[in-house]
């Protein structure tokens, strides 16, 4: 499992250099406040997915360019002020085993450091000069608060479905993955079936990947995930493993999920009752393979691509999707 | 005074018309909460002042397409989701004599309702196609969410000076007047001279705007401003007219307008005590004399256009701005 992550790493390195040097360099607010809050979210051990995936798509596509780094960092920055607001959102208490901002700064300084974030990612996706990348990264952040709010209206709901949950993590998530692959594509000028091609990899790496995210908190401990176990719960976000199993359950075992699930100070001992439970009916086991699935169609939208280093990493990038315990 | 505002109101109503229609069109979400919502800030009687100016602005400049009523709704999308925003940092109960959003819906709808409209402000800019527009409409939104943050962390501080609330009140409130001058401008291709002058009008009407609006807080009771007088002081928020008076006053009355200050739970009788010595020291007439000078170097830039139906609208609204109630 790690030397899937090493062998990544140690392909990219050079790039994760080059694109952490940027986000410290285009992060010039006007006020050291506004720095020291973004920098706290922004500089906490994130892997930097989302730049590096807009750098390899710009990669795939033969981009001669000198841009590509300096505009992956928008969509780290957008993606810093998505969690800047969601963990306000989800009174979440931790984030990468840090305490999150409002909890320093306080809700009105940690949202408007959100509002500051977006903007930004705006001005550096404008250094583009390409009016369609525009409408990708507004379009990006039109969709994650749509998705959010979407999800906010269902808490707690048990009658969510796995196609509105599909809905709701392809606008919260994988947008922003599509979106760094067309925007990669775009930049470097590509062919429209090389820009189709590599957004299919996008959403379908997104959608993995937030599958995957679901599946963790059910399969790992707080240590592990740096914030909460059972955290999605708590906050009444019905997911999938949760929706399968209770698709799959019997009437009493339904009800005695459906009673741990209405109740948001679940003890640890109804947690556990909860994750047999998931496990049981299969709901695990449902999750993993539904992700995997998309792992395989980003591995195929990639066949229009000659081989290469660069298809090789991005295809590591799926399958590590799925090994990821936090 | 009324008569002033019946003047611009009959000589603008078509476009006030269109810039309504273009308002509902393009508020096209994915949820209807996210339309009932925005819809509750943006359909509450909002003047349409930065709107209207964009396409006055257009119209100085001889713009002959058809996307400035479109564009100009990315400036009132993006003013209401500041207003969203800032109610909530600002603890308001009250706008336009409704209760705010956040004490509707919540928090967590309200913040992302207001992520939602920053995007699609963006969006709708993008639209223009132009570049150095987006970098206008983006570079707006970093200024105002930093002006916010900047007023924010010096709440209370009764050292607050002139020059420092300047760039606080630019950052608000005069880059928004100024951007929609400018954007304006762009849209319609004009020479750089005329870039600047419309640019130092809107940046100047700004500044007379907020100061008038600040004066307001002072001058007005709560059923002519549909929010509690005296919310400003109450949120910690020192503006020119006590900036001014703390400046003048003897040590005593400093120290009593400080003690008053300082409380934010002040009485109706303290408020009034504190009126009296605004107006003693002379803080609202410095305000109001600032506010002029402002509309004067407002209207002075237009000097560089021939003078038109157009140019006397722009004139009338620079008066105006001294004239508001509300």
């Amino acid at each position: 499992m790690n030397d899937l992550k090493t062998r990544i790493l140690s392909l990219v390195k050079d790039e994760l250099v080059e694109i952490e040097a940027e986000l410290v360099h285009h992060l010039n607010p006007h006020l050291d406040l506004v720095r020291e809050v973004a920098g706290h979210i922004l500089f906490s051990g994130g892997k930097r997915l989302r730049p590096l995936l807009l750098v390899l798509a710009a990669r795939m596509c033969d981009y001669r360019g000198d841009y590509d780094k300096t505009f992956s960092i928008s969509l780290e920055y957008l993606h810093a002020a998505t969690l800047l607001h969601d963990d306000l959102i989800d009174e979440a208490d931790l984030r990468r085993g840090r305490p999150v901002a409002h909890s320093i700064w306080g809700n009105a300084t940690t949202i408007l450091v959100g509002d500051f974030l977006l903007a930004r990612a705006l001005t550096i996706a404008a250094g583009t000069g390409n009016i369609d990348i525009i409408k990708v990264v507004a379009g990006i952040t039109e969709n994650m608060s749509q998705g959010e709010i979407h999800q906010l209206s269902r808490k707690g709901d048990l009658s969510l479905n796995e196609s509105e949950y599909r809905e709701v993590i392809w606008r919260k998530t994988a947008v922003l993955f599509e979106g760094a692959c067309r925007s990669a594509a775009l930049l470097a000028d590509a062919s429209p079936d090389r820009i189709e091609a590599l957004s299919t990899y996008g959403v379908n790496l997104g959608l993995a990947f937030q599958m995957a995210d679901d599946l963790i908190d059910y399969t790992s401990d707080t240590q592990e995930l740096g914030k909460k176990a059972g955290a999605d719960l708590r906050e009444g976000k019905l997911t999938l493993p949760v929706i399968a199993a209770l698709q799959a359950a019997d009437s009493r075992d339904h009800a005695r999920m459906a009673s741990i699930i209405r109740n948001p100070s679940f003890t640890t001992e109804d947690f556990e009752a909860l994750k047999a439970l998931l496990q049981h009916y299969g709901g695990l086991a449902y999750t993993r393979e539904k992700a995997r699935e998309h792992v395989r169609l980003a591995k195929e939208a990639l066949s229009k691509f000659k081989p290469s280093e660069t298809t090789g990493i991005l295809h590591d990038l799926a399958d590590f999707t799925l090994q990821r315990r936090a």
